[in-house]
């Protein structure tokens, strides 16, 4: 038998049109950055912060950020998915839990430490991990709202240096994507359709 | 009653050790592919392409690559993602089945194409986005190898350039990830512990 989780990959696509009359709890808010964040990062960075923007008013100042998209008005919530520019000084305590747990050796959040300071010394590759961890993160999100009955859509259309200052990003946070969640109303497309696998996979 | 699929984001772990006896057919990896192709993507840029590295000369050049990461040569296949910097001139082929299926009206590929176009006419933008799109695929894929019984580990350690010009990457193409699959083997660590949420949320 075909597992659950293939049908979500299958079916999901990208909402527009959302039940404006339904809301989603902070309760599940948290569930859902809870398994967001299940995501793999490098060296197990979690360089990510997601912000719900659930609020009327925060709501209509990001929808005028998102140059009037008005799905961010009409879903429940929109989460504002932050890639963090990694800092190798975190790394100790966000792995010493797992030295606890009795599954790393002891001097191994510090050579994990070393390795992560010299790889990120470079700026793009800073950024690079920023991007990939948040993109982890957000289709992760994604994949949690399918399976809690939820419909979601990824967003990149916002002006991200206006974003960072009215939602107080740190200066070291990366607005990388929206993603709304909610119920969904009718008339939204279905998936659209993909390119063969011809042309995107080769063996080697 | 849960979705299966939670099960999946729960328990999925970065796979170190795999049992190299272990082979994955052709027809496997040409699934895994197209599931990871439903991923999300910009005006459905689809700007993406995997190589499935799964020869013994391959794999041995790709582990050397990758800094002697002994895994890329026990794992049955090792995907490299490549994101490719957006070319806007490719939407329209890529929309026009949405048109012909009688969902997307005629003229809005030209007019994604345009908006594409402009946003990505910043170099840093144009990386950003190959860098997302590749990791919304990337993300995808290992929930796909979960869900078909594979585990999977995503690294980020590699020699980018040389890997580039060893697996003829074209001049668009960044590598943004490996990913390994295959079946484990015993000695795999669980998930590594994640922060609080109250580190990661932020309500709004």
């Amino acid at each position: 038998m075909k597992h659950p989780g293939l049908a979500l990959i299958e079916k999901r696509a990208s909402t527009s049109h959302y039940d404006a009359a339904q809301s989603v709890s902070d309760t599940e808010i948290e569930n859902l950055v809870r398994l967001a964040t299940r995501a793999p990062s490098a060296y197990n960075l979690q360089n990510w912060r997601f912000i719900a923007v659930r609020s009327p008013e925060r709501k209509a100042q990001l929808c005028a950020l998102a140059y009037g998209q008005t799905k961010v008005e009409a879903a429940a919530v929109t989460f504002i998915v932050c890639g963090v520019l990694p800092n190798s000084a975190m790394l100790p305590a966000r792995l010493q839990p797992f030295v606890d747990a009795g599954y790393m050796p002891a001097d191994m959040p510090a050579a994990w430490q070393a390795a992560a300071s010299r790889q990120y010394s470079d700026e793009r590759t800073a950024r690079d991990e920023a991007i990939r961890s948040a993109s982890l993160g957000a289709a992760t999100l994604m994949f949690a709202a399918e399976a809690l009955g939820l419909a979601s859509g990824p967003m990149v259309g916002f002006d991200a240096a206006s974003l960072a200052d009215e939602f107080d990003l740190e200066a070291d946070e990366v607005p990388v994507m929206l993603v709304t969640v909610g119920r969904a109303a009718p008339g939204n497309w279905p998936q659209k359709p993909r390119r063969e696998i011809e042309e995107v996979l080769q063996f080697s």
